[in-house]
């Protein structure tokens, strides 16, 4: 059956574009985690009527398609599917930027179009017009994170909120359009998210239920004044009183969109490697190290990031009002704006000591992060994942963790946004941490006004099978603990799929049900958030 | 068959909640739409289990259920289901206020909660937090009208987007609970919208595929401080300005939720009724009449209003955008807080002579509006349905249109944020009301940064035969014209579901396909949104 699928696809896409030798296959089998699928092949259509053709061709013969975007899922999975013997349909041809729509704000994206080509189209074009980057780098789909419901921080940052509008390729090969979008001539199909009758998009997001291959992404207006702020505290002591503090500005609305809370030793992890010799090959890093590297670096033990931006009125009362609230809680609150930033650039050494921080080195991430927050997709956030890579000199550009053989997993909980929650949170997560060897580098992400997400990089070295062990026995147990204690992820990488969706649970089936009538062969993507 | 359900329920709910009697049917038949469903019986159960039981008995003896929440969903079809012979399930005695969080600010409400009863138990409770109500009055249920996905101005004005976690009992009788509900102590289930795996609350929203039983809704702790915005234009000319300067508003945040942009003709309908006899009973009004009415209380062509809030810096803040933005588009912008509204009720007089307004007259509508933005429930727009209404002399409180055999439908179209489209879109509708001589009352609400949803009541006198045709006519003429040109509605009443679900559309084809899925045999509210 196989067989003749593939003959047929490559009847419809040519020789080039269906993929069945070991060295076209082979970057799709890159993946920070430790799994290995068999790929059957790889298909790479350029238009949504050849993903119709390949669906019902697929439908035919009984084969499974697993579809990808940019396939740049890194520690959730990257390109490789959920089961084995797959035929990975790769989008990533499809990169029309079909619209943008400056007046209100909104562009029309196909799933291969990446954060840096929509970066420098609104650029090249002087449309003034912002994007929202996830950390994952230039190179990453817009549309995949978005369905897969990822975020950035600064506005428009719960990327599945941004989103407006969906093409999307059925199992039976039909092309659905979500919202207002099934309506021809509709005026608001981009600019309302939930059209009439049952709002459908949450089906697509986090699922096997179709292909999507268009989606409307909601862009910010290049505001008036805009300027990052950034948080420090020096003691764990104080993060009782920030997050109380983050919620109550989070509920002001002082911050557009999601801020980080960053540990110490997340941001170290951005500007360090493992030290292998320094600590004799043994794991995990001592503190006295991390001590010193933060006092050098003089980063807090918690940092917040979040952008402030509208009017010039509006960003100096959120400054105003961001100093009231946190006076006292924390101990040096900074807002950089782009002529602050040029004046760092310009003067390292004066701004080092009247800052009390060393400048040049926070030059490095600095620009990275603030552009971040700008719309300005960056590679800052991905060194992140060699951290314990022994192999590879960092390469300066076009970081690849997977093709790099990064060990990388991430697990995501939902946290509320108290203290008394982060805490119960920490005491769980953190003992497990330690008891494999790894260290608790933790980020809460305020997504909205009541609940951080807390991304966990589980970070080891790929090459080394006890270490690789370690780190999928010290996921399981981090997994289940939190879901024992009901702090349930907010995203899962394709290896705890299949086990999650096993089982009595009535969501569980009711999503078996509407899987089946939806894609009732089960063509697509198979074991995917749903069987 | 249903004889024998009809006795399971009455032997499951009692004869008190199993109404099959003229008298006790009368009730759920009144309607401001001239439709006339034939209900075969009305079950009130007071609890999940007995919704489960009574689901059960349903699917046993192939009997229609159309469920309802207090039934109020006026201008829409109020308690009629969509077609005949359903038995309505009034879920009104299950009223609980599960729980309010105020460190989190949300509620758990079941469907019978009212606007007026959550706001009382706030209020009762010294709990600093402030809900959104609709204009539809206190004794509205809040979980009917996010399901309906309804709004009102202010912060959480998007009822839907502010609802997060439901409990849904299926066709099955299962109880189906989303989010991370249906995991045994998830802690964020009421703070994070999305969950795991695909997001399915929307399949339940417009639709009927289940019956919501419970959901959490997002609340807003009080802020430091709040004022409302007035904004006036005098003329039509203006509006042009004014819907460009709201989209540049908006983008910015300067008002936390929707705002309302109100024509004068709709603002009248809320202080006057129609003048019979001084028009000799013709239609419609003579713009005569409305230039006096207008100037006699000073209401300019177009008024503004929307809610600021934060701290007292954002407020200021937001205070001078506002004027700078609008500077040069518009008549007037007043700001009212607490303490203004006090000084005007003290000195009325000196406050007339002053502001160049009756504020006496004003009062009246501006006390109710005021505090509809910080939550408090009221009955000020609810004389609108009166309009036309011959019989009765306006109740003085506990209105209800539909019992009082009021004439209104409502259609509410949207329309992209552009003066552009905001012209078209008027070309369309208001030759079409003028020809079936009604008055086309126009208020569009900015329910995001990119669109208004447009609300457009046609009023008509329901004990004039003639007049409820021209009613018809005109209604099913604005929504095939507005459908023509891509003004889709955000809604729809009871009266027009049936025609538009009817169409080889593949949306309405895959609602289908999803509505099988999840009732097999049709049992819930057929028609409702879905076949």
């Amino acid at each position: 059956m196989l067989e003749t699928a593939i003959r047929e696809f490559r009847r419809l896409l040519g020789q080039q574009h269906t993929l069945t030798d070991e060295a076209s296959l082979g970057p799709y089998r890159w993946c920070t985690i430790p799994i290995q699928r068999n790929i059957a092949a790889v298909v790479r259509p350029d238009s949504v009527e050849q993903v119709q053709e390949i669906v019902r061709i697929a439908s035919a013969h009984q084969t499974h398609l697993y579809t990808i975007s940019t396939g740049n899922n890194w520690g959730y999975g990257s390109a490789q599917p959920v089961r084995d013997d797959n035929v990975v349909l790769d989008l990533s041809r499809m990169n029309r930027i079909v619209d943008v729509n400056t007046e209100l704000a909104y562009a029309i994206i196909e799933p291969g179009v990446t954060q840096g080509q929509l970066y420098r189209h609104l650029n090249q074009n002087r449309m003034s017009l912002w994007i929202n980057p996830t950390g994952a780098g230039p190179n990453c789909s817009i549309l995949g994170n978005t369905l897969e419901r990822g975020f950035g921080i600064g506005p428009n940052g719960d990327h599945f909120l941004a989103q407006c509008g969906m093409e999307v390729v059925l199992a039976s090969g039909e092309i659905l359009r979500t919202g207002f979008g099934h309506y021809e001539g509709a005026k608001a199909q981009y600019l309302y998210k939930w059209g009439l009758g049952p709002y459908l998009d949450g089906l697509f997001t986090q699922s096997n239920f179709g292909i999507v291959t268009k989606i409307g992404v909601w862009l910010m207006a290049a505001p008036e004044s805009f300027e990052a702020c950034y948080i420090t505290c020096h003691s764990e002591e104080q993060l009782t009183l920030l997050v109380d503090g983050v919620r109550h500005l989070m509920s002001t609305g002082v911050f557009q969109g999601p801020i980080n809370l960053i540990h110490r030793n997340r941001a170290l992890l951005m500007l360090e490697r493992y030290p292998w010799e320094q600590m004799g090959d043994q794991s995990p890093l001592k503190e006295s190290i991390t001590n010193t590297w933060a006092a050098q670096k003089k980063i807090g033990v918690w940092s917040g990031v979040g952008a402030i931006c509208g009017s010039n009125a509006q960003v100096q009362a959120a400054r105003k009002t961001i100093r009231n609230i946190l006076k006292g809680k924390v101990d040096r609150i900074t807002f950089l704006s782009d002529k602050r930033l040029q004046l760092l650039r310009r003067y390292p050494k004066a701004a080092s000591v009247l800052l009390k921080m060393n400048v040049p080195d926070l030059l490095k991430t600095l620009e990275g992060s603030y552009g971040m927050l700008k719309g300005i997709p960056s590679e800052v956030a991905l060194p992140l994942a060699y951290w314990r890579n022994r192999r590879t000199p960092l390469p300066s550009s076009e970081l690849n963790p997977a093709r790099d053989r990064c060990g990388l997993m991430w697990f995501a909980p939902v946290v509320p946004m108290t203290a008394k929650h982060v805490s119960e949170f920490r005491q769980i997560i953190e003992p497990i941490f330690a008891r494999y060897g790894f260290e608790a580098c933790l980020t809460f992400t305020a997504v909205n006004q009541r609940c951080f997400d807390c991304t966990l990089p589980l970070l080891f070295d790929r090459d080394n099978p006890d270490e690789v062990q370690k780190a999928q026995a010290c996921y399981a147990e981090l997994l289940s603990s939190c879901k024992r204690e009901g702090y349930l992820p907010y995203r899962l990488g394709v290896q705890s799929m299949d086990e999650e969706i096993a089982t009595e649970d009535i969501f569980w089936n009711v999503v078996h049900r509407l899987k089946v009538a939806l894609d009732p062969k089960g063509i697509l993507a198979p074991g995917r958030y749903s069987p």
